[in-house]
């Protein structure tokens, strides 16, 4: 190795990289709303506690007025001396009102229940944020499954044709998983709703303050009941991180079809011009980038949550400097997530479902054996082995006349055990509603389905 | 390479290999019960609702029965040539009451919907059974922190000595974590109580079923709406290893502290002997294995979770073959948590504190030096600045006498700012409790929080 | 909650549990070759150092002997008492030989570097065997490959269509990455030839011993030369983790295809009935089961590497008993590489190449458009702009009359600028062969890609 | 949930947003060097060949110099409506070329090899920077093995006291950690240094180009053989991934330890004020910040891992749009290692060594009783458990004394067999250099592993 090429210069510790290592303040910036918030309940708590007099209250929340203000305008100077943001408020604050004053706002709260604070006010936010989003995304499902209840698609099993479905009862399905995952938002919601505010370093305060009414004003169900608890617990980033992973799963299987669906050997929708790319010279090329973008996001989000549970690992009570790496990943997968979101939401909102093709597509593969044999046993009181057997046949007669089974215009002409009562199973619209089971493909079935979850968003 | 040193047969495929890679019989039929209760209430709707006869479902019923029977006895042959516990023990009802009958079961259901439900309900199982062990660990804790309210050590951030809180109020942040971790089952088996079953292969069936009449004597709340999000969801096992993964940072976390403070550098506590090993030669020697292996198994429980929010990624709806690989880590995670919960809780039962090692450590780092300043601040008006100034000077001053400030006998000696008030500062009975802030570590914080717990166990 | 239904037996510690929680043995026993082996090279080295008399060595190599016998014959009696395999092992020694002379064979070895030793072993083996492995995989690839040059397919971008390419082309894409996980099992392998055998707790030993000697009899290069790192290493370990996680990536973008190629839509390929599943009424369904069950394995494989980097982060030197739970995770890893590369190999060796539909689905898509603009760049010196609105008009044209470009007979009718050697660039074996890059899909490349990948495994 | 709180707007897609989404500029930026000396490679290779006129090329070479400087001035416009860094300068370089000219880089080449080409020559420099970075770390790590052969100090397993070691071994088995981390970065370059560019989309080219003049120009050993596997791997990525996060997997175990040492429990070492942050209030304080932070980074780089593992798991061949994902991650785990290895550098060089509390350690917990005992078995030829039962009762009598056996000065008195000789044995520097093993913690040992790592380094 030519170490020349290195020089001694690059490998050497400068003043400036080890400031920047120490700081987060290029990351935790962005809490600087919450973190305003937070001083203003906290000060208005000192105060209403007689820590802090009407006077010095009044200077706090104009000073902080006017810092939120600053940033807003850009006109915030971020200096990484200042390590953090809420080290860089903090001076700044001293600047405009004086550290005496200034300093006040410190009492009885440490950095420790600050940044916990702050943290956990913008993973509330973010909570509600994302199920307003996903609650979008199922409003743009429930309005394709209002059209298309009479659309027929093959469904699929080990990506084979199974079953005639329709694009309604299909597309509810995800509708379903983003229902979960706003029901898991909420009870992330619930478990995050405790102010670790007034906490201090881990073990509270002598000062007589009234943890409650801070909690209270910034808009938290009850305060955490124990001080080191307070400063030490991340489990609701971890919540958010994993709930969001969730969310992947779920968007990278629909995202994924998406890609199936629009290639073209399925043909079974096209994506809007808007959300795919296409070819100077190939006009008909439409890569689906958003989708694929989406589902490979998949990987960002999951190594998001690997990487906080892997860095609270066996750390020790009660705050550790290693804990300052909980934000990066959960600001990254929140922004990811809100994106993703609202793109997937816009681009579904654009399909063009291409019908003719989805229909043509059940022609392949007899998807309408498993119906003639139920209703074999059903209606005729043939044994399920023996009217797979009759049924089996048919099909083996069909492929050798190389149709599908539901190209047959007389069953009875191959076996005189189907009435003229069973030919009306060879219809795809019939095979579809003649499923009577609660949540099954059947239009009552969408339609009930559709009830549930319009009832489930207004109770949101 | 010597091709002859593995020679032709090693890497041949025998059908032997092919049939144990297909099949999951060695893993899934820890479900055998799930299974035979699962089967018993879909017989039971099927007769209600007159697809079975009396006679069938009384058969069916009294077939399953004796499997059971035959499983728990050990008498039960698994033959991996059934691929899995369902088809084990399907064939063995075939066998036991006649194929026409046995095969009757499998009416209005296919092996999808069969498997979700069996796997649905272990997970509640699981769910049910950990909220008990964290229940029973809690109660330890609670136990602890009723004796040691005025045992003093020192807090830690960083690692470093922090301030002097009690033994009761360090344990108890740990009560609070599992406090959590019951939330966030409960909340996970919330979600979890829709049952898949009659969903059938992935869009119901055209039998009359009464799908939550099945789902009502399974003890599930309601059904899941949509059946081919019945047949392709695995969000509660998703929800289980995750919460799992969390449990294992809890205990991961506490473990490093037994470790740590059983050391002989720290010496804070002594690990009973049942829980670690010896030396012959050492007899001083205990290394805390259990504590080690519970850290250790951190890992397992990430991987699990990892393993399967991989396999989730992208998979086309419905079911796909994939998902077999749904249950092993679920298995493994379950068995890990709920081992080490137990053998975790019987440790703590027996761990001696050793009292006088956590106060000599207090003595180190001068512990009290905020409580002086934060008395001179709130009592004699004197600024923040000012009054850190005046106390690191003290702090100066014992150093040099090779003294911690707790050792001070004459405070105003010092400094003539010190009055005889302020020499009850010194004492770290007397800071633990002037801490007056709710949550704090004073001893009637303290007692707070055991009342508050003791009335969450109470609500389970 | 109802403590009854648990009732307090359930979550009591038995002494059994906690003896199996503490014991490996059900896990490591797999390791019992290399431990006799490791032992009878220690042995000799004892013996050849004076530190065993010939008398004693003859004792041990039969005792061990006869213990290996034992195993493989199932006569030996696990018992979860002795912990692990090699406490097994050495009190069944002593039963044989004697304590005396038994006992003697741990000296200058302590059970850290034992295990370390033998599991190290395994690891080497392992990668022999995957190596193995993946030769024959390529093998196959490569009787592929020379047999289907001028089998012609799309390749896709996107999953849309983009250039015609030969199957050989395609397939041997998939050699190039098992060649490279060949050699980076290699690597793994170099990396872990270093014997920790004598380093013995983790200090070494007051006995003058002969470490390069064991490690020889072993088979390793030479021996790590800090015992400390004996003992507190695996990276050997992590790196055949992530080999074969890296290996997995590879087979599911391999079976994902072939799940995508197989299914009705492309039908490019039929997977053979012996590996995958059908349906007694439904005979052309095949569900590609062994390809879902591999690309499902992925999670299993990235869960196992994660667990082990997440069990090694910041674990303090020397051995710590969270280590033992090094060897569950890769003794999986290896099971289900061993396994899918067997199956996979198989599978791929029955695989039918439906070529005619290849070629029909290479004539959606214009996919000969960029060969065209190519060639009036080359041919016919016009600006690439220019180039590509000629050829984007062509394609037009050829939407309108509802052809591929590729059917267009008379070129100049549709613009003069085409001259009769134009013609030929409608045929895609010529677009194939045209390419005249390095690497390209061409017949001729594809031979030069076939010989380099034979001599890379005459080199093995 | 009240949605005039989030208002339409929220949720709308911008056009903006779509293209921030889309795009990859503001991460790939980074790659403006490789961008800029890939495509000066790519052009000489076509002049060469005859594809373009000389003057071109000079007119190519000098626009792209021209952006380099604009670029490295700060004057150069990024427009995210270029989506990528690729795009913008191929842009720019119309500009300031012409589009004629400009448009012919592109000439048998594409985005999808040239991004390929791009990335994976910021790979190569990685992987040779933090090869320079770890040999300068293991440099500090030599010189103080070099310093402390006889600073004596309590080794550990299971962090309890095993035996003594010096400070010089007990260092030096990280230097072995690190040197393999060297060796796996030098097979990770050698496995990345075939050159992809020349691939095209996926299939070559009809040009008749020479890929192996562009590699060389670009310092590849040689080209990658497969256009498709070209622009489809992204193994060379994952290796990266993978060796940092091994390279933290061992800086996470010494970053534990330096907190650990540097607690006042242990006070083994001093970490200098640069790198550890104080309190105003209690000057012994040092929280040892920058050791934290590295450990609480493992998170980060193992997240980045499992990120890309995600991402290219089971996608089908070619490229996809899912493999924008793939910079990112790659990118911070570089840049973490880099800074990390740099400050951990810089702080390890200047910490302070507690060597009479390194000493004093050793005096608990009976350290040399192996050593008495192994010298019984050696040179008094007293059995193995005879010599234990002799030690044991030894350790037993001085614990009653409450002295650690290494303080006892006339063992004799104790028990007859000692001899004069054995006192020796009571002397930790005595019992260190007794270890003959190869490997151990003797001062000779030491001074072959020093040397031996001096070889490595010098090879490099």
């Amino acid at each position: 190795m030519k170490n020349e090429m290195w020089s001694g210069r690059f490998s050497e510790l400068s003043d400036e990289l080890l400031q920047k290592f120490n700081a987060s303040l290029d990351i935790d910036k962005i809490l600087f709303k919450e973190d305003i918030s937070g001083s203003i309940a906290h000060a208005r708590m000192l105060e209403s506690c007689g820590i802090l007099k009407k006077e010095e209250l009044d200077d706090i929340i104009k000073g902080l007025n006017q810092i939120q203000d600053e940033i807003e305008q850009g006109e915030f100077i971020f200096d990484i001396k200042n390590e953090d943001i809420h080290m860089a408020i903090e001076k700044r604050l001293s600047e405009i009102i004086g550290a005496e004053t200034g300093g006040k706002l410190h009492t009885a709260r440490s950095r420790n229940d600050q940044v916990a604070t702050d943290f956990k006010l913008f993973v509330k936010k973010s909570n509600t944020e994302l199920i307003f989003l996903l609650k979008e995304l199922i409003e743009t499902i429930i309005s394709y499954a209002k059209e298309h209840k009479m659309t027929i698609m093959p469904s699929f099993t080990h990506l084979q044709h199974a079953q005639p479905v329709s694009f309604s009862f299909y597309i509810l399905t995800y509708a379903f998983m983003f229902m979960r995952d706003i029901r898991r938002l909420q009870n992330g919601l619930e478990l995050a709703d405790y102010s670790p505010l007034g906490s201090c370093a881990c073990a509270g305060t002598s000062y007589q303050t009234d943890r409650k009414l801070s909690a209270q004003m910034l808009g938290f169900k009850d305060i955490m009941l124990n001080a080191m608890d307070g400063v030490s617990d991340r489990d609701f980033a971890l919540d958010l991180l994993y709930n969001i992973a969730v969310i992947f799963t779920h968007t990278s299987r629909l995202c994924e079809e998406m890609i199936l669906f629009s290639s073209s050997e399925f043909n079974f929708l096209t994506i809007n011009d808007s959300f795919s790319t296409g070819s100077s010279i190939m006009p008909q090329k439409r890569n689906p980038d958003v989708c694929e973008l989406i589902r490979g996001k998949t990987g960002r989000v999951y190594g998001n949550l690997v990487s906080l549970l892997t860095t609270m690992k066996a750390l020790p009570l009660a705050y550790n400097k290693d804990m300052q790496e909980d934000k990066e990943g959960l600001f990254d997968s929140v922004k990811t997530a809100r994106e993703s979101l609202i793109i997937l939401n816009a681009m579904l909102k654009k399909i063009q479902i291409n019908k003719e093709n989805m229909l043509q597509a059940c022609k392949k593969g007899h998807l309408l054996a498993t119906d003639l044999a139920d209703y074999l046993v059903r209606e005729k009181n043939i044994p399920f082995r023996k009217a797979h057997f009759i049924v089996g046949d048919l099909v083996a007669q069909a492929e050798k006349k190389g149709i599908d089974i539901s190209q047959i215009e007389d069953l009875a002409q191959f076996n005189p055990i189907f009435d003229k009562e069973a030919v009306k199973l060879l219809s795809f619209e019939n095979s579809l509603n003649s499923k009577q089971s609660e949540g099954s493909s059947s239009k009552i079935s969408a339609e009930k389905q559709i009830q549930f979850l319009e009832q489930f968003l207004d109770s949101l």
